[in-house]
Order: structure tokens, then C-alpha cells, then sequence
């Protein structure tokens, strides 16, 4: 299996996304990317004893310093970027120094995040270590961190130098996580890729057994859907907004039952199925659509029912998502299977309704 | 007397800085650059019984919240803007809302990075209501806050949609508030502008009696220097670097002094003097230039005479600024009157001579 790279292509922003089974282990891939000969590793006490070890042979010629934080979405918050700019000044860091991301999508937000502010910014490399982050968090620089009040409310467009995916660490992915990974994969398939979509029907097998071929060309077909609609809106002016299917209800069952209750992909994935129930209602799609959308979730062993969290609850969270405009939230829905569309324009009472049959 | 418009062109981020007195009583100046219906005044306890009730007039037809922080530079910190954040979610505010900072450049800094930061990034004007301000921090982009161990050092660039100075303000500043703005309008002279640095050693009394045909000037010349180096290097990759004559000595000043003993422009004088003396020493600058530097520092009441921290204790502080490369301090330093260089070749002992001279 040849190493695949992908480009995102952003003027003076662009960067490759590289993909193999063992780039963790090949300084050159990761080597002509890092700025200046510091080094700062950020990853967490479950990825640490798995991975740190690579990297530090990895990053062995540079000067190199590591922050291994707990592990778990409750700690991405704006104190631990403190930890993280507290750390890079005890070390006498410089703004020629780089941050590199070691662990799934909270190391990977979060040290996005801190990259992004000190030193009013300073460049960084994603390691994604979970399929979550390698399909989707890890690419088109999304960095940020929660307010207890809402997830992601706090942080920065900021691009990394390369992202580097090492599929053989999923070999160490635990199975529920490799399965909420997948979820974000069947969402490229989804709002733009039906042929993707039709080939994960016909996949989920080889890819909930593992099979590195199948993970590889997921993960390879997922970047080049993330990538493209990154490099056509960057800031989410516009179809990057696509990316967000499933996510404000999915946002709001997270914050609804606490963080980290729900994993983010069991979340969207029980969360696009109420957009696809929606978009039915509203007469977009048609039931064997739908059946097609939850069959394939559920055969990736995902939830497809949402909880029962009340319907103004799901409605006061879902108000304070940064997709809201002039007080109406805006949800992306389904047109077809392959093709997503953001609104406003729906009757709220149709809303109401598919909350209402939230039951899990 | 006409409103001075000044552009800052930055591409799509370019803004204007308009300077003329009561501005801030012409909603048709300001109006224009709202975007959204939102907005959102940061002010501190010292301006806000001075000119929020202003604000609220301007700001009259849209829904407008405040947040009056406590003043002072030791609340520039990243948990203030985590209260920023706090009160935007806490009044669901949207990605449309439009941040205003009222008041001097810890106000600006402060909500220039919530700004940056609130859902990844919304629009902010700057209303400055010092002279340190409205000739130095409202312009162009640097926002952030302060680490224990070190200024500025968490923060970003992030452009305000325009600026809007109000030179009736300056009625109400401290008589030593405003020498210290005097400090940053001597630099730019001082880097690029000799004529300006004449005019300044020609109009200083003018200055000090707050003559507002020579207050309106110094402001127009120094935002339109400032203006012009923004525009050539916005991330201070090359010349930008020569705005912070002064500053490496002046934030050890700061910092060794604990912050607020020395007001900032206090800082930049003494520092500024120290990189003079330097300058003097590399046989640079002759001692006639030097004195012409001490003179007007002095004839604005500005201090010349650093204070003795000792100098590993300088060493130590200024080797955290954000000017470092590969351990070497950079320095900005005078090649004449009116021509400023970036350098980190000099004789270390050289530093340590003119340090060990500072005895205020």
C-alpha cells in the first residue's frame, strides 16, 4: 500500500494530508514540515504510553517537550490552553517553535487552539490517533474549545503545516470509538458523495472488522471530501456548513446528557437521523431514504434514536449554536441521499414535532 | 476642523481610522461598520461613567449589551476574556453580533482577542479613548492578553472593522496618561518619520497644554505611520518589528516592576532610551542624537532613566519576549534619527554594559 496524500488547497495555507500504515515511524514524511528546532507534543495520558514513544524517535533531532494532559472531552476547555501556554513559557518556548497534536479530536482542537494564540500564533502538525479525528477534526483547521455553556464556543480558524494519519493506530482504537468515527465517514457520503455512500453499504463489514484496506480508502475518500469543501470555504461562509449534518441536534444530545456521556459520533449519528426524519417531514425525502440512512447507521452498530431530552431543552441548547441567525436555528437537512441543504426556512412546529419523537 | 479619514489597506480586511472631535455623538460614522443587529460595549469602571451613556446613543437602534470590567493592566488576562465570552453566551449572542471596545489599549487588546475568538472569530471596532490608543494599539490588529510570565504572550491578529478616535476624549485622560501616549507618537518619529520627530521636538508644549489642532495632527500622523507599516507587513514578519522600539526593554521594565507600577508609555520612554544608549555604544547613533532623544522624552515628562533590576534579571525577562530566535534576543535599535534596524548581532557584552547602567 503506497503512501496517498491529499493537498488542501488554500493559497499560503495549503497543506498535504498523508496516509499510511506506519508514517509515525518515518521522520522524513514528518521531518520538512516542522518550523524551527522546537518541538511541543500535546497528547493525553491514553494516547501517551501508546504512541508518545513514537514520537519522540520521530521528533528525535529537534529540541522536544511534551504536555501529557487527562484524557476526555471535559478538559477541553480554556484552562487547559492555559496549561498549554503556561507549559510553552516555563520552557522558554519561541514563536519559531511547533505544537504538535497527538490523541483524537480534543488534543487535536485544543492544540490547534493554543498554536492559534501563542504568541498570537505559532504553526502546528495534527497526528490524529482516532478515525473521528483522522476523517473529519483533524483537517480544515477547526481549532477551539467549549464553554460550559456550549461546545466549541471559543476559537480560531488555524490551518495546520500537515496532517499526518498513521492507520495503524487504530489498531488501538477501542471498538465504540472506531464505530462514532464512522459516523462522520457516512456523513461525506451523505451531503455530497452518494457513490461513497452506496460503497459504505456495501462496506461496513470489512470496515467494523478492520480491514486496512477499507479504512485507508474511508479515511482517503473522507479527506478528499473534507479537503474539497474546506478549500471552496474555508471560514464556513457558506457549503463548509454542509459539514455540520447531524451536529447542532447532535451538539445539543451531547450538552443535553453532559459531556462525554455520548460519544460526538454516537451524537451525530443519532442526530442526522433526526435531520433525515425532519427532512422527510418536510417532504425532501422519501421513507426508503430514511430506512437507508438508519439501516446504515445501525449496521455500524451507531444509535439511531435520539434521547428523550424534552423538546424546549433540545430547543434552548440548539438556540445558543454559532449556526443561529437572527435567532432562528439553522439546520442542515437532507434533499437527497448525497445532497445537503442549510435552512431557516422551515415550520417550527415540524421541528417541534420530530423532537417530540425523540425516545430513546 | 474636518474628520481625518485614515485606511488601513489590508485586502479584504482593510478599515478606516477616523479621527475628528465628537465623533462620538455621529451615529452615521460608526453605523455603517456594524454588522449584524447585535452589539456588544467592553468598557472598564474608569470610562464607562465618562462616555458608555455616549455609547448607548450610538448605538440606539440595535440591541446593544455592556460589560464593565474593573481597569487596570492586571486584568488583561485570559480569564477576563473568559468572562467576555461568559456574558456573549449568556445574552445568546451570534456569530452576527458586532464586539466594541470603549476605552484604552487593555480594553482594545482585551476585546480585539474575545473577538478573535467568540465562535471562531466576529467583528470588532475599536473606540479608543486614550492617546497611548488612538496613536498606537486601536491600529492595526494586535489583540491579546497577558501570561503571569510574560506580556501579550496569548493572542492574535484580528483586524477591527474600523476605528473611530473621538479627540474629545483626550479632555477627561490624565496629564500623565497622556504623556505617556506621547511615548508611542515619539516612536514613530523616531523609526521612520525625522520630520515628524522635528515637528514633535518643535510642538511639545503644544502637546502638553493639549493644544486639539496639535493633538489632532500628532494622531493623524502617527495612525497614518502606523497605517502604512500594518499595511506592508501585517504579521510582523519583517519591518512591523521596528513598532516596538523600546518595547523589549520597556516590557522588562514592566515586568521586573510588576505591571502597572510604570504606566506602558512610561516603560517605552525608559526603554527607548536604553536602546538609544545601545545604539550610542555599537557607534551607531553620535551622542548629539542620543541627547536630542533624551531631551524630548524629558520635555514631555517622560522618564529617561530605566530602573536598576539588575541585569540577569533584565536578561531573564526579555528572554521570554516574542522577539526571541533561537536564544539570541533581537533588538530594536537606531541607526539615526528617523531609521530604525532589527538586529541580533551585537556584542552580548555590549547589552550587559548599557543594562548595568540603568540606575533611575
Amino acid at each position: 500500500m503506497a503512501m496517498k496524500t491529499i493537498n488542501v488547497n488554500l493559497a499560503d495555507r495549503s497543506y498535504p494530508v498523508f496516509i499510511d500504515s506506519g508514517t509515525l515511524s518515518r521522520p522524513e514524511v514528518i521531518g520538512p514540515y516542522i518550523a524551527g528546532d522546537e518541538v511541543f507534543v500535546v497528547t493525553n495520558d491514553t494516547v501517551a504510553p501508546l504512541y508518545l514513544s513514537f514520537c519522540r524517535q520521530l521528533f528525535r533531532s529537534f529540541r522536544t517537550e511534551t504536555l501529557v494532559l487527562p484524557d476526555g472531552e471535559r478538559y477541553k476547555t480554556l484552562d487547559t490552553a492555559g496549561q498549554i501556554f503556561s507549559a510553552l513559557i516555563a520552557h522558554c518556548y519561541s514563536r519559531q517553535c511547533t505544537l504538535v497534536a497527538l490523541g483524537g479530536g480534543v488534543i487535536g482542537d485544543l492544540t490547534g487552539f493554543a498554536a492559534a494564540c501563542y504568541q498570537r500564533g505559532v504553526p502546528f502538525i495534527q497526528i490524529p490517533t482516532t478515525l473521528l479525528a483522522q476523517v473529519d477534526s483533524s483537517v480544515g483547521g477547526k481549532t477551539g474549545v467549549n464553554h460550559p455553556q456550549g461546545k466549541n464556543m471559543i476559537g480560531a480558524f488555524w490551518q495546520p503545516r500537515c496532517v499526518v494519519i498513521d492507520i495503524n493506530t487504530l489498531n488501538t482504537l477501542p471498538d465504540r470509538e472506531l464505530r462514532a468515527g464512522l459516523a462522520e465517514v457516512v456523513k461525506y457520503g451523505l451531503i455530497r458523495d452518494p457513490e461513497f455512500f452506496a460503497w459504505l453499504e456495501n462496506n461496513a463489514p470489512a470496515l467494523l472488522r478492520r480491514d486496512p484496506q477499507a479504512l485507508a480508502y474511508a479515511i482517503e475518500r473522507s479527506c478528499l471530501n473534507k479537503a474539497q469543501v474546506v478549500a471552496a470555504d474555508e471560514r464556513e461562509s457558506g457549503q463548509r456548513a454542509l459539514l455540520n449534518l447531524g451536529h447542532t441536534f447532535g451538539h445539543a444530545i451531547e450538552t443535553g446528557l453532559g459531556y462525554g456521556t455520548w460519544l460526538h459520533g454516537e451524537a451525530v449519528a443519532a442526530g442526522t437521523c433526526l435531520a433525515a426524519a425532519m427532512s422527510r417531514r418536510l417532504g425532501w425525502l422519501d421513507q426508503d431514504e430514511v430506512d437507508r440512512v438508519t439501516t446504515l447507521f445501525s449496521r455500524l452498530g451507531l444509535p439511531v434514536n435520539a434521547p428523550a431530552l424534552g423538546v424546549d431543552n433540545y430547543i434552548g441548547i440548539m438556540s445558543v449554536d454559532k449556526k443561529v441567525r437572527a435567532g432562528k436555528i439553522r439546520l442542515v437537512l437532507l434533499a437527497e441521499i448525497g445532497r445537503a441543504v442549510v435552512t431557516d426556512e422551515y415550520d417550527t412546529t415540524v421541528l417541534r414535532e420530530v423532537l417530540r419523537s425523540a425516545k430513546e
